[in-house]
């Protein structure tokens, strides 16, 4: 295969990024298909080093921590074909305008529902058991805990806070234990509720599940669409999953429910991250707390960049794509 | 209905172990289809008292906690047809003579498997999502735990020593996440793996696995079964998990390849229970413990009795059982 024949890609993450996203087999894809410009930094870019490295380039690789691409990025980049984002949400490293130049835009987020769906299966189960509770006992030098006793998932009611990738995955996820699953979401239409096995709800009645978990789209109008009313369906000894994002549920009145000791939750999520040292829910016994890594597995992290970058290499033989973003889906990403 | 038409029933079960196991629909039933003679005392019944009580009944309900039946007890119970426990081994609390008696034998132990098997599931997530260590790291005042990565059940290697009914719960949850399963059993047929969709296996290869799950029956022949060598054939950071027996598990080898940092276990089942408070398990961050708690679901505890009960009216009625114990594999029980 000639050099000349390969068509120039720019590869903004930095070296860091490159020895936990890139694995040997796909840094040998990428310049099996593309002449590669490396960005040999142990750090990102800076705005004003992008345009002398990717200024030729007609696809860009890039992942969290890239640079923003400006719109006068854009006017420097006259050979850019695409952009390709190795990671979740791509909407803040680009402006709408992408479209508008015939660039083409893909993004690794599908490959994240994956973990998240096995996330929420984790401390689903970590709480129907008091995995922390009686781990903690135990480590203290205790064995039985009185009052308190496990429960089965099987035969469980489920509510669902709308019905994106990570909830069908962990709808997939839920299969062999029987449970009923109430679907909170507007724009699931009858056949697709019916063709998922759930049962389509209200917001009121998926609260009012043993197990209620977030998934609902980061968008202006499902801001605070979990406060106090909303948290108080859920009955006695229920469980609570924000895998989603902060935004959607009122903290103050979370904490205020978990203080109560009436139910239980699990966050991944947070309205400040890192998580403030004085956040009111450190300290918490009912409530397992873990840093945003609701998506970040060993696999994800080395199936974003082959994933993105294999379907640039579709799109580059006008085979159809499979993680590439429409323009009109743009402005409602998540 | 007449009670001169009803058999007698004697029910062991002390009342706080009835409060536990027997709902007000499960009373009914015991007293719509029995003349049943309540234990009534805040205790379990001794040797000398239970003669007595149960002597003239047709049908003995017992559960964990309830005395023996000695050789002696079936001399004096003429009318005793059946034995039915509701709990999980029965082996202990009878003699093997008991089948030449006629009287048949009943265990709600199958129902128990369910439990045990979502238990696994439960510290298998656990482990492979870090959730203690990252909770612990949060409520302690941090929040990123540097050089920690989740893992993906999709795709991963599961191995289980031996295939009985809890393995198989457990095979069937794992079903959604598409992974590798080898088995270790001598009595699992080519045609039965198939028919379960896993690999029969040497003891050494399913010990060879991400996941290692001990299930292997409690009979002499099993005891030691995992020492130093197998658990050394665990990959590094993977997990053990020993919700079977205590026996089957050299715990000091365990220890030994904990404090070593190479992989990562749950216990819920102890060579002495309690675990003594001085047991080397305590205090190692890389073991999750909990109190042989496996089976132990509000579910379960409420399926028990009802789950014997109803058998026993099957055989009443003559029609086929499910939780009866045929005489031939009483002695082969775990």
């Amino acid at each position: 295969m000639t050099t000349q024949a390969k068509p120039k890609a720019a590869v903004l993450l930095s070296q860091p990024k490159l020895r936990r996203l890139c694995s040997p087999a796909c840094r040998q894809y990428l310049e099996t298909h593309f002449e590669v410009h490396w960005n040999e930094r142990e750090r990102e870019l800076s705005a004003e080093e992008l345009v002398p490295f990717a200024e030729d380039a007609a696809y860009l690789f890039t992942s969290w921590g890239s640079p923003r691409l400006s719109e006068s990025f854009f006017k420097h980049a006259a050979e850019l074909r695409a952009v390709a984002h190795a990671a979740g949400s791509v909407k803040f490293f680009l402006p709408a305008s992408v479209f508008e130049a015939g660039v083409r835009v893909f993004s690794a987020n599908p490959r994240l529902s994956l973990p998240v769906s096995e996330y929420c299966m984790a401390v689903i189960f970590a709480w129907l058991r008091h995995i922390p509770t009686y781990n903690a006992a135990l480590h203290a030098g205790g064995y039985r805990v009185p009052g308190l006793k496990g429960r089965e998932l099987t035969g469980s009611r489920v509510g669902l806070i709308s019905a994106g990738a990570t909830a069908r995955g962990l709808i997939r996820m839920l299969q062999p234990y029987e449970v009923e699953i109430r679907v909170y979401d507007p724009f699931l239409s009858e056949a697709q509720a019916r063709q998922l096995g759930v049962i389509p709800s209200t917001l009121e009645e998926a609260m009012g599940c043993t197990i209620v978990s977030n998934h609902a789209p980061n968008l202006p109008e499902t801001a605070g669409l979990i406060g106090a009313e909303q948290l108080a369906r859920i009955p006695d000894e229920g469980i609570f999953i924000n895998s989603g994002r902060a935004a959607q549920v009122d903290t103050a009145a979370l904490v205020a429910e978990l203080k109560s000791g009436r139910i239980y939750a699990a966050c991944d999520v947070f309205d400040e991250e890192p998580l403030p040292v004085d956040s009111p829910l450190r300290g918490l016994a009912n409530v397992i707390l873990t840093p945003h890594v609701g998506a970040a597995t060993q696999q994800a992290d080395l199936a974003l960049l082959p994933a993105v970058a294999e379907d640039v290499v579709r799109m580059m033989r006008g085979e159809p794509t499979r993680f590439e973003i429409a323009a009109a889906d743009f402005s409602r990403l998540a």
